[in-house]
């Protein structure tokens, strides 16, 4: 049992809660899920609905840069537009006057000017970029830009487009919600320049005349305190490179997790600055080194929720379905890396019997087409509605129109 | 050594190949590669670009349909729109005057009739079926309807919308290219309705007045000659079922595989049929049931091509990297489902040294956003133009814009 503090209306009130991802802003108010104090099913007319929170993207923004701010570190933070591009979304985080953005495509970067976002707010870490894509960054000069490669080097050099640029190297140590969503690790990934080429991109830079001020890392999406210990390491790893080649600013990327399932701990941010404190001022010795962070969908992840309906519950072989008219086109999180899309019935039935542990599955004809599986909840039927959590990041800016199951509402609130 | 027979403008040769995907339509012509006789660099107009051929659809179509003529099977073949719904491939295959459509969502119907397909031309195998489905559903009622679980066929009884309908079977035995793609077998999926709840099936459909005509099943994805006693099997444990309840219609679900690597061999169609037909004549002795036939993305998969570009190749850690301008968004086949993307530079240059074992790496920041993996060509260069093969089906009706990297063409040559 946890003790959420819920408003409502007026007054507030303690509630015990037997769900570990109440909080303020989402919870059942009189069995009726509220999202920011209002019920989800007025929220939307029609499903599947994504639903967004404004303030919850703040409240996100507010707690990572205290942590930052708390610790004296210099630093910009930038959000990963990949994970979700609702114009209202990128909007609230420009406003925010906190955050900057994160860029891979040039479809993202003119989105980003579009939006309004100032050069100098973009970074543009790109991967296997095309000559068409380099001749769209060259429009663009006031950006930063991070090599992911030896050979984006040699094109930014030969094409001049950039005389200062940073580089993405795989730090060979992975975080992650599990071990596909790690970016870097034991399998060798795409991902960076590895450490036995890193003098050979100093020399390659040099050749152009380019300064490499900038040395960023992705270890994958999602870490969580018990990673922690990985991440000190790596950023020990680190210290002589820093430190040998005078690099300005240490740019950590990597999705920051968040709890997706009960007995999940939230991210200990106050020990999460320390260690990258301790690297700036002890290890390093240098405080004017900016710490620059792109922390993946941290801020949207929680702050979206996906409602669908039931279609059918039913036992097949031994198996309790419980089919939703949504797939994995429109959220692949499940499909593809088995996260947990924390399923939560807009009514509260929780106290009803029988329980039962449904798989969740989706309307699109793949075997691998499914939201969940050993769900407890009570028995559902057909009509209820029911909302994912966890699933503002990576839902509707991957989604597709396969089988032609591609259309879904967004609304922001 | 393969002996292919290429023409070329109105001479006919004899070509000794190297390459196994080589075939009459498609093969190197002096060292470029020729779809259809013509030069892939001079069909398309940018990349990353699909192309498909009409004439080998519509070879696909005759080869599987000349099958069953020759087994003097009563029959009816439809086309799973889901694999690939360009509107020229769907009036292509409209037009072969031999094969309907399978469509599993409103939105695939629509598009159905749209095309010009009679509604008696059309079967819908959905699953996870909503109330806003059905609604769409009834609007049409001249289709054919395969209930997919009880409680679509209570639906269907409850709303009075189909007097006659289909079920789809769970066979409980799986075919595939590998087992990711096998929509029955060993592990309970979401597809069909299982062995245990037959007699409650009809026993449903009785009580809402409904006959069941047709038993459809689905098998999976590409299944090829080694995985034909299973077919057998498969349908041998139907024979009671056809017999006990009367059924008209046999529907054969499931991709007919193609060749996809080195060493596979293509589907004996011969084998195929004579299986189907044994089991019509003699075990069931019914010359009248009517085999429906759903064969996947048998038509298209070998009819389509992907051009992408090379935008680097480099050593990463012990493992060549070849990059290219397209990702999983793009094409999923492998990054999901391990499956061969054959990767074919269009100019041939197979002789030329060093050969290079490549890690095919897409766009998309992500890291299973692999083309393909241990894939020997020769050291390739940044420019180059690269097919992959077997791309017809599910791979433009699946794309999503991730990373904002969702534009690509689609040529219909």
């Amino acid at each position: 049992m946890i003790d959420i503090k819920i408003e409502k209306g007026a007054n507030k009130k303690k509630l015990k809660s037997d769900f570990w991802w109440q909080r303020e802003g989402l919870a059942y108010i009189d069995n009726v899920l509220h999202f920011e104090n209002k019920p989800v099913d007025e929220l939307i007319h029609s499903t599947p609905s994504y639903v967004y929170s404004k303030q919850r993207i703040l409240e996100n923004i507010d707690r990572l840069s205290q942590a930052l701010i708390g610790k004296n570190l210099k630093h910009s933070i930038h959000y990963a537009m990949k994970a979700n591009r609702h114009p209202s979304v990128l909007k609230t985080i420009l406003n925010s006057q906190k955050v900057g953005v994160d860029v891979c495509s040039p479809n993202e970067l003119k989105l980003a000017l579009d939006i309004g976002f100032a050069p100098n707010q973009i970074n543009y870490t790109g991967t296997s970029i095309s000559k068409y894509d380099y001749a769209q960054i060259a429009l663009c000069k006031g950006i930063r830009f991070n090599a992911d490669s030896l050979s984006a080097i040699r094109q930014i050099g030969t094409q001049n487009i950039f005389d200062t640029i940073g580089i993405r190297i795989n730090p060979q140590i992975g975080l992650g919600y599990n071990e596909s969503l790690e970016y870097a690790g034991n399998n060798v990934t795409k991902f960076g320049i590895y450490s036995d080429q890193i003098q050979k991109a100093f020399e390659l830079a040099k050749n152009y005349n380019i300064e490499i001020d900038t040395i960023h890392f992705h270890v994958g999406s999602g870490y969580l305190n018990d990673q922690l210990p990985k991440m000190e390491l790596l950023l020990e790893n680190l210290k002589d490179l820093i430190k040998t080649y005078d690099i300005k600013r240490l740019n950590i990327g990597g999705g920051l997790g968040v709890p997706q399932q009960k007995d999940d701990v939230p991210l200990d941010l106050d020990k999460w600055s320390s260690i990258i404190s301790n690297f700036v001022h002890f290890q390093c010795a240098n405080p004017n080194l900016e710490i620059v962070l792109e922390p993946g969908d941290y801020f949207v992840k929680d702050a979206g929720i996906l409602v669908g309906e039931v279609t059918y519950q039913e036992e097949k072989n031994g198996i309790d379905f419980l089919g939703v008219n949504l797939g994995m086109n429109i959220n692949y999180e499940y499909a593809y890396y088995k996260m947990n899309l924390e399923a939560v019935p807009l009514t509260n039935n929780t106290h009803k019997l029988p329980q039962k542990s449904y798989t969740i599955a989706g309307n699109i004809n793949e075997p691998i087409d499914l939201l969940g599986q050993e769900v407890i909840l009570p028995l559902m039927q057909e009509g209820d509605l029911i909302a994912f959590l966890n699933t503002g990041g990576y839902g509707a800016s991957t989604a597709s129109n396969h089988c032609m199951r591609g259309d879904f509402s967004e609304i922001i609130i």
